[in-house]
């Protein structure tokens, strides 16, 4: 299982599939074949492990880290494939947490295949908390960014914010940028800062990897706005409402957003809970006057305000990084992208 | 000397003197006198260890921590006393950044002792600091504390600021409080959250030793105030200037300020340049709106920014604490109170 799960963490995330990895093992202990799933649109693990195996698959143990799937998606249920290539045994680790998947086992058992359930299955489920988090909620995680002064400011009084954090900071957010499979701003930071959003290296140049950009609100971008520069994709949502952008984003596959919008945008995620991780990047520096962080909140009283429990507290070159995530949810707690092992 | 540089650690900081000690050790070998200076207003180190070797410092060498005094404040000068001693030689650690005192080094050569200067001279620079920086500036040192959301809030839209950070926060502020000798306020503060302003043990008792409690300002103090309450003393200054508070305080003997002011007192200490130290409470929450954690700095421009320095960053319970110095001072940067040895 732990080959199964090393196999599982070379796959993709954000993803909307999870990372799985398979072995299949001979009645004799030998591995006959492993696979693992590359993301959507390619072969299930049990699909490349099975194809390996060929006929040795036959009263082999199947090694899974996600329960087997039951249900026809773009490939056939893995279950069946199982049973046709005449596994005796199979040992998952996680259970399916999407509904419309979960199930693999009881058909499994059906079809006389003896299953044992929940083999290192914390180990399994770190690796897909994120996703498992997505399918629980049917909408993409939502990571806020923002750059503060240590008296809440987004902006000097004349409007400049650049640069308000550090050098170090700036590359930071573009290494966790490329983490995620979108990158999100409002009309008004796109009209404001005209912001690239690509993911850069440290020497400037554009990364190779490209999370999806993305322009949400009603007023139009600028003739020559340099969010159309670069490679990858820019997608413009005519929407004020973070609902409603979330739920195009979940339909092109996005499952991990990155949230670097103005004041308002980030105000009115907040205020729907629709929040999942904060990064701030904390400046030792005072403006004293300027661009607040966040606008209204609808809080009025201290009892009110809205808390975030510490995940992490960095420093970042000269500056302080906090990752939070909202206390009204202990299972958000835990999200962050595992390493890879 | 390491045994001068422990015994100098002895003495209590903040004080108007500095901390020093002093070891006389025969021509064979043996220590005949140990002493260390307890703060304004009792002898210096060389007094009493020369008490202590009495006959025996004849011909002895005197460790000592810092340049011995040629002056004559409440104490004669200890160069005379030294000479007088018979004294052989006079090795010291730290010359004598008060120009008031200094030159011992020179008198005691022209009275024919030997003089060795600059033994572990860093070691005992860093234990005096802040001092050493008093002295310098001619005023009190001053640390601003602030308590603040992260979206740099210091109270909430109603006014309500209790608790934005949590029990350990708080609890870590009392015993910061604890190591300056003037907790300062504004009448503001005063009379919007009624401090007590005392030092409080984690059981909620007030500790032994108390700072003294002042708050400035032109309004008058409620008839019931609180910072009237519990022991030690409250300085009322009348006073709206910072400059002329700090000059107030440095005759009372005060030479490290705790300021907790509001928005108001912060920005007019901060834009007269007279904060060295920022402890930032930053707590992981947000409120969209409220009162700000400093107001009006007269920047208006991100070029302008007053520039901070981090010193530390800890997490303290539920939130987290920068510790930052402005950076336009390098001078500033290491003067957090040293480990008693």
């Amino acid at each position: 299982m732990r080959r199964a799960l090393r196999l599982a963490a070379s796959g993709p995330w954000p993803d909307p599939n999870p990372r799985v990895g398979c072995v299949v093992v001979a009645a004799g202990g030998t591995v006959v074949g492993e696979g693992f799933h590359d993301g959507a649109g390619t072969p299930h693990a049990e699909v490349g492990a099975l194809r390996a195996a060929g006929a040795a698959a036959r009263g082999a143990t199947a090694y899974v880290t996600l329960e087997p799937c039951s249900h026809t998606g773009r490939t056939g249920p893995c279950t069946d494939l199982l049973v046709a290539a005449g596994v005796a045994r199979v040992v998952f680790a996680q259970s399916d947490p999407n509904p419309d998947a979960a199930g693999g086992a009881e058909r499994l058992q059906a079809a006389g295949v003896q299953v044992s359930a929940g083999v290192l299955a914390d180990e399994a489920a770190a690796l897909n908390a994120r996703w498992a988090r997505t399918v629980v909620l049917g909408r993409p995680l939502v990571t806020w960014k923002l750059a503060t002064t240590l008296d809440g400011r987004s902006a000097a009084a004349d409007g400049t914010s650049q640069w308000i954090t550090g050098e170090e900071a700036r590359a930071d957010v573009h290494e966790l940028r490329a983490t995620r499979d979108a990158v999100l701003v409002g009309t008004g930071t796109a009209l404001t800062d005209d912001p690239r959003l690509t993911v850069r290296m440290p020497d400037g140049r554009v990364a190779p990897h490209q999370p999806l950009r993305v322009v949400m609100g009603l007023r139009d971008l600028l003739e020559g706005a340099r969010v159309h520069d670069g490679p990858g994709t820019v997608v413009r949502l005519v929407t004020r409402d973070p609902r409603e952008a979330l739920d195009s984003l979940w339909h092109k596959g996005v499952r991990d957003v990155w949230l670097e919008g103005g004041p308002t945008l980030a105000a009115a995620f907040l205020r729907a809970g629709l929040v999942d991780d904060v990064y701030a990047y904390v400046a030792p520096a005072l403006l004293g006057a300027g661009r607040a962080t966040v606008v209204d909140l609808g809080i009025h009283t201290i009892a009110d305000a809205l808390r975030l429990r510490l995940v992490d507290v960095a420093v970042v070159g000269g500056d302080v990084r906090i990752h939070a995530v909202p206390a009204r949810d202990d299972a958000t707690t835990d999200l962050h992208l595992p390493e890879r092992p």
